[in-house]
């Protein structure tokens, strides 16, 4: 009941060529101004786990657990991505990922490069990495696949722009084999960049690492090196005490998938006993097809929601816990200086309208974040100073041209797949 | 996989004095028109359980349980709700539904003739009850509540507008003595009106009506004709398979909240099951307080959601079964003729935008609705004909006037509950 976020007044100066917010305070003075008075001014919000050019399979396949929606419809479809077809999916993405205020996501997909250079051109910051699967694949065309993830990584970590970074993403323990584990994850630390996969997200997960390695699979990756310090695993749904307690003493985050988790009926994470026990959380949507968008307004509601059910307490997950996730929290698992409206972190910003029904009476901010705003209410985006929207109009994409490329790339794919081309 | 619901291309002609759909065809001609090639025409939404008013404590307590959240926190601040307050409040709701693209609702509330006169100058349709307390009441006030719920309901049913009917609305089994029951439900028979209330919202509610009668809500309601065919219960969160049975076979409608049952810890309702045994389920945002909005593009969402967890099957509660909760079946439930783009229905309709990043690609209308779409993606709303909505501008109410006096009266409201005045 009592405010948990004041709202506060104040201008906000923006170094604009480091990127930087310079100071916080009254009257200052720059040369460029935006009026944003009467408006709610938060840090950008941290997507912290997706797949980007899945927008191009939303609502393609609905209504279906987790491996039967990936065997049967989603990875027979997805051999049809040509590196074209990537772009186009992340272009998609990152027109809604910048009209519903998120400066900063992580992605794992396939056709890295192409997702490189779109990222590039939207502005936006990133960790971007190349997932890597090797079962069902003969010996060659897995260790093709590792080395593609090895090279995307080497390539194009802090090289095409100062805002993107990569990882070295094996999709999971159970779809990658030990031995790629042991030669290309000791390559990766090499490279300095941090290791992330999906882990523990369904009980078909845990079951089958089980009986692979008598090891559930957050267990195992720790013990094996996999998951380090600085690392982070995606959903961690059915993850055991005794892993809860890894994650928290090897400084692993977890990228919480809500939404994506009830879609597939993967289950519920134990997001509160992991913040209670020091586990950092940041959030994601995964990809487009299992949620079905990317508006992190909606995945800090799915969080706050789920997390109370998960523990049939109502003060569980609380909306003060779900902004941090969705800003500082998911900012500091991806290695980003940024989540907080502060002096010297990155300039990176949403701007909300306030003046509308479903945001009145307005009280304070993390209550209306997380209960009450969506994406549509966000009219500026800013990262690293550079103004990505304006007045709900990206300035950096050009985005009828998108939406009319996605459709027509979404349809003929589909037409592939039926037609068996 | 399959589309469930093909997206066609249609003129509709709409007979604005009788306020119902006339044709549906090519080439129609009518007097005025309105072009929506390229957007998505859905039956307007139906909203069958919510407080409007509640608007006004919007984020005013938040991350509590259902109990302690009604008994510190809003019963309190709602002892200082005049008629005036909910007026205001009422307003800012019929705001937010008609700019989410609902047309019909269903309200408990009270000082419910300010509600009526509220919801009449905006044109939505609705069934309005006054909600009757009788515990921890004296006597006198027991019976005057009881009074004023039945002479509501006689006053305004079709009185003052063919689109407003009323219901007799006791708030619960645990909440209304059987006494009262035994002597208002008969009279409310006679008016011809249905029975609303809440039933089985949480487990404390299902133990409180063990103890006071030896049996759960639903069974002791409709063992005692407090519940019969026609009347509708909302939330039935904690129901048994008697329940299920009782409710099925006398054609009983149940209002899921999916939103507010999270947010308020109260758990997952057996949708699937409910709907596999042939109930009647229509879909609710409750207030604002809980929810936070009332949004039923989002209340959708949840629904398909939490349908998947309570299962465990992501097959369960699909999103065909959701927009007909949403739409037809809401309807069907508060007794009107609409839900559906039919010849001779209600010509209630909401108008989507499909060009955005978020709705791309277009497949199929059902999985975008449920999965993708926001109540902001609704550009007009119709209802009985009447356009209460065009290019997102309200033309039945002041929206700015609105948002402003209720911002002034939560204020107002929440001094004086802080002061104790």
């Amino acid at each position: 009941m009592l405010p948990s976020m004041r709202l506060e007044y104040a201008d906000i100066l923006i170094d604009v060529k480091k990127g930087v917010i310079l100071e916080i305070g009254n009257s200052l003075q720059g040369d460029r101004e935006i009026n944003v008075s009467g408006k709610l001014v938060i840090p950008g919000l941290v997507n912290s786990h997706t797949h980007l050019a899945m927008t191009l399979l939303r609502g393609y396949s609905d209504d279906k657990p987790l491996e039967k929606w990936l065997e049967e419809d989603i990875w027979p479809i997805e051999s049809y991505l040509g590196p074209a077809d990537v772009y186009k999916g992340s272009q998609l993405a990152l027109a809604e990922l910048i009209k519903s205020g998120t400066t900063s996501f992580c992605d794992m997909y396939f056709h890295m490069g192409k997702v490189a250079e779109a990222t590039k051109l939207s502005g936006l910051r990133a960790v971007l990495g190349q997932g890597v699967i090797t079962v069902d694949k003969k010996i060659e065309d897995a260790h093709k696949d590792a080395e593609e993830g090895l090279s995307f990584a080497k390539k194009f970590n802090k090289s095409i722009s100062d805002k993107i970074k990569t990882a070295f993403m094996p999709h999971s323990i159970t779809t990658v084999g030990k031995e790629y584990f042991e030669e290309y994850i000791p390559r990766s630390r090499e490279l300095g960049v941090p290791v992330h996969l999906h882990a523990n997200e369904t009980l078909q997960d845990v079951k089958d690492s089980m009986r692979k390695y008598g090891k559930r699979p957050i267990e195992f990756a720790v013990e094996n090196g996999i998951l380090e310090p600085g690392d982070f695993a995606a959903h961690c749904v059915h993850v055991d005490a005794n892993e809860i307690g890894l994650l928290a003493k090897n400084d692993i985050g977890v990228i919480h998938c809500p939404a994506s988790n009830m879609k597939l009926a993967s289950g519920m994470a134990p997001v509160q006993e992991l913040l209670d026990s020091g586990v950092r959380v940041g959030l994601g949507t995964d990809g487009a097809a299992s949620n079905n968008d990317l508006d992190l307004f909606g995945e800090m509601r799915d969080a706050a929601m789920v997390g109370k059910l998960a523990t049939g307490n109502a003060s569980s997950v609380n909306a003060t816990s779900v902004v941090s996730m969705a800003t500082s929290e998911g900012s500091k698992i991806l290695g980003f200086l940024g989540g907080e409206i502060e002096v010297g972190q990155n300039a990176d910003i949403a701007v909300l309208d306030l003046e509308s029904a479903h945001m009145t009476p307005i009280r304070e901010g993390t209550s209306l974040l997380v209960y009450s705003a969506n994406g549509a209410d966000v009219i500026h985006t800013i990262c690293g100073g550079e103004i990505l929207m304006r007045d709900r109009k990206i300035t950096t994409l050009n985005e009828s041209k998108i939406i009319k490329d996605a459709q027509e790339c979404s349809d003929s794919l589909i037409e592939k797949m039926e037609n068996n081309i």
